[in-house]
């Protein structure tokens, strides 16, 4: 599917940072960026390299996807008619029913949905994946497969996520245990007191368990309010305690949207160097975009579910997560918009501890290109990714996947 | 750009509310849809007709834009870097210097959008003029031009529109005057208390206007919470006075979205037949809509500005504003989606009182034919349109107009 890692030169791009728009080449070796700049122009290529013209394109580094579920999305398949409750004790049951059933492969979704993220531009990817007492550790074995499959392209850390509960669910923190042993790169938590009913007992297995194998830690924080607001404390305690600065990210963090006073709360995250993650969605608080920013938290985008039994929204392009993102805390100016592409590009890497990421000598070479006028333009016009090319080698051209 | 007026068959397409997923036919003359169903599958075509082959793909009536601003729209030119103030007044006075200095035209960046909206499967819409003192009517006979080079397949309703003001702006009034009588639709009005400072006073302008052309009304009201309430109790008093039932629309109305008990008021609004107009921002408090619905009340849907120096936002995709509706309202089962579709489609030919819309025989023979598996679907993935018809003709293929 992909091309050998021969070395390449990119020519004739424009970075999105320098507003003279004077072309500019990359070139690349190793899955890594010699080097970038104007100079480079007039080099010759190496030998046996590959010479890409980029006849113009807008360069941007490969997107990252800070929060899905590639186990649980039916991309590819026929469409499922949702007829689901209203709650989240409505979806986690359905979604429980309809996968004892339905034949649902996790390893077969999760590689389809990682080529539409690759196709569209995607490098880097934190998926949730769901371990539960029904499951045990099928789905994950089914993204583990993904992830080796796509090893020398996709960038994919995996979180070991208890979506039926933890403490409500006995046997599951042993399942946790063996996905952590498995391979999982992160170990997941859902909502300690809304859905375990115990806060501080689910928050300190959670952390002990962490401890245990030096994982860092991704919990999704639907708590609304002052219960969110509470637990988020709880959260913070821990993590203070513990040592764990800098390995936290809280997903969704709803809370953080509906305080009337977060600024004490926003502090001691930005101080304990506790990440967000926000998937922006519009019928719900989300937190303060900018006010995180300028605290110096890292806050970063996500689809979460995609085409899922929870949802029938989510595409695998980052530019229109991006675009959402925008929408969603009416950022108009083109500066506030490269805000948003900081969301899906590099806060994502930082939140998730990604490495080498970015445009510089060193970093991977994970690059796309798109025919856009500016970073902004490429946000909300979403255009077709002309060139994607992921640690070093060229996945997709026009949309589609590479032979 | 347009095929003749020759006669149309089309075969072999689905209708969204028949699950059988039978395959139907379609046949059009004179601009009408004379007749649909699956009986139609074996008839031989009318002499001369134009036979199309709908490939299985589902088939869905032209879409509705039900208020966007063709006169403002930057679509097709280089990218505007947007430095903006963030308020109300900010963007009107940019938008006002902007258009003095940059020799934009409303007649070709109009016509512009058009394209793309009928490329897109947009057959209906209502377009808001800026009337202002400035630019007297210069921006109306841009989109009127538009208006009739597109009268065969376009079906436009303009809106003349007091963007920078009506009392606020002496002079407003007579130029409001002279749109209607060269040939504006609608009247427009904005926020009587927090543009013009004078709920009753411009209130009172505005319907006096409408009545003496006899013309419908069609009014911003971003008027936040309780001043909203206000306005909106203050124009209701006119539609019950005026005898203006079924003839106001109220464009946005956030306030119906931040009031503790908007009961009463709703109720009033189903009683009078005014209809409501909704972007779906994120950002902002948006109308109830499913008990608007439940109350009777016609809530439909549109862009307003694309791509202009108020947004970069936008698209002339109503399949993309279906999506952003049903996300912004948390819409996950296929029968929620129906009602965002509804918005972009009959509730907007309702709303905006465009006559004989729909699919059955004798509608206006406005046609979308899309690959998609069901309604939801379209609205999730907004695949390419295969054939858009309008009027009976033949307008676009796989999302390109035809020459």
């Amino acid at each position: 599917m992909i091309s050998a890692a021969r070395p390449l030169l990119i020519t004739n791009v424009r970075l999105s940072d320098d507003p003279s728009g004077q072309p500019v080449s990359v070139s690349v070796a190793g899955g890594r960026i010699e080097a970038i700049g104007p100079k480079l122009a007039n080099l010759a290529p190496p030998p046996a390299a590959i010479v890409e013209d980029g006849g113009g394109a807008l360069l941007l580094p490969g997107f990252v996807e800070g929060h899905t579920h590639l186990d649980k999305t039916l991309w590819g398949q026929d469409w499922y008619v949702n007829e689901v409750g209203p709650n989240l004790t409505d979806r986690i049951a359905n979604e429980r029913a309809f996968r004892k059933t339905s034949g649902h492969d996790a390893g077969v979704q999760s590689l389809a949905l990682s080529h539409a993220f690759l196709a569209a531009g995607t490098t880097r990817l934190r998926t949730h994946v769901d371990i539960d007492t029904d499951a045990g550790l099928r789905y994950l074995e089914g993204v583990l497969a993904t992830r080796d499959a796509l090893a020398e392209v996709l960038d994919m850390q995996i979180v070991a996520f208890p979506q039926s509960g933890l403490l409500i669910r006995p046997g599951t923190g042993k399942l946790l245990d063996d996905a952590l042993a498995a391979g999982a790169d992160v170990l997941g938590a859902l909502d300690p007191a809304l859905i375990d009913g115990d806060p501080v007992g689910s928050l300190d297995a959670t952390f002990a368990l962490a401890e245990r194998y030096g994982k860092p830690i991704d919990i999704h924080l639907h708590e609304p309010g002052e219960i969110g607001a509470f637990t988020f404390k709880l959260l913070l305690d821990r993590v203070e305690a513990l040592g764990m600065q800098g390995r936290v990210v809280v997903s969704h963090a709803f809370c953080l949207g509906a305080l009337p006073e977060p600024t004490a709360l926003l502090e001691r995250i930005a101080r304990l160097r506790v990440a967000l993650l926000t998937s922006a969605p519009p019928s719900r608080p989300v937190p303060p975009l900018k006010r995180c920013r300028e605290l110096g938290i890292t806050i970063f985008g996500g689809n979460d579910g995609i085409r899922d039994t929870w949802t029938p929204y989510g595409a695998p392009d980052m530019l229109e997560r991006a675009m959402l993102i925008g929408m969603r805390y009416d950022l108009r100016r083109d500066d506030d918009l490269a805000a948003a592409f900081d969301c899906v590009s590099a806060a994502g890497a930082q939140g998730c501890g990604f490495a080498d990421y970015g445009l510089h000598a060193g970093a991977r070479a994970d690059l796309v290109l798109v025919d856009a006028d500016t970073l902004a333009h490429a946000v909300v016009a979403r255009p077709v990714r002309k060139l994607v090319v992921a640690n070093g080698r060229i996945v997709a051209r026009d949309g589609v996947l590479a032979e």
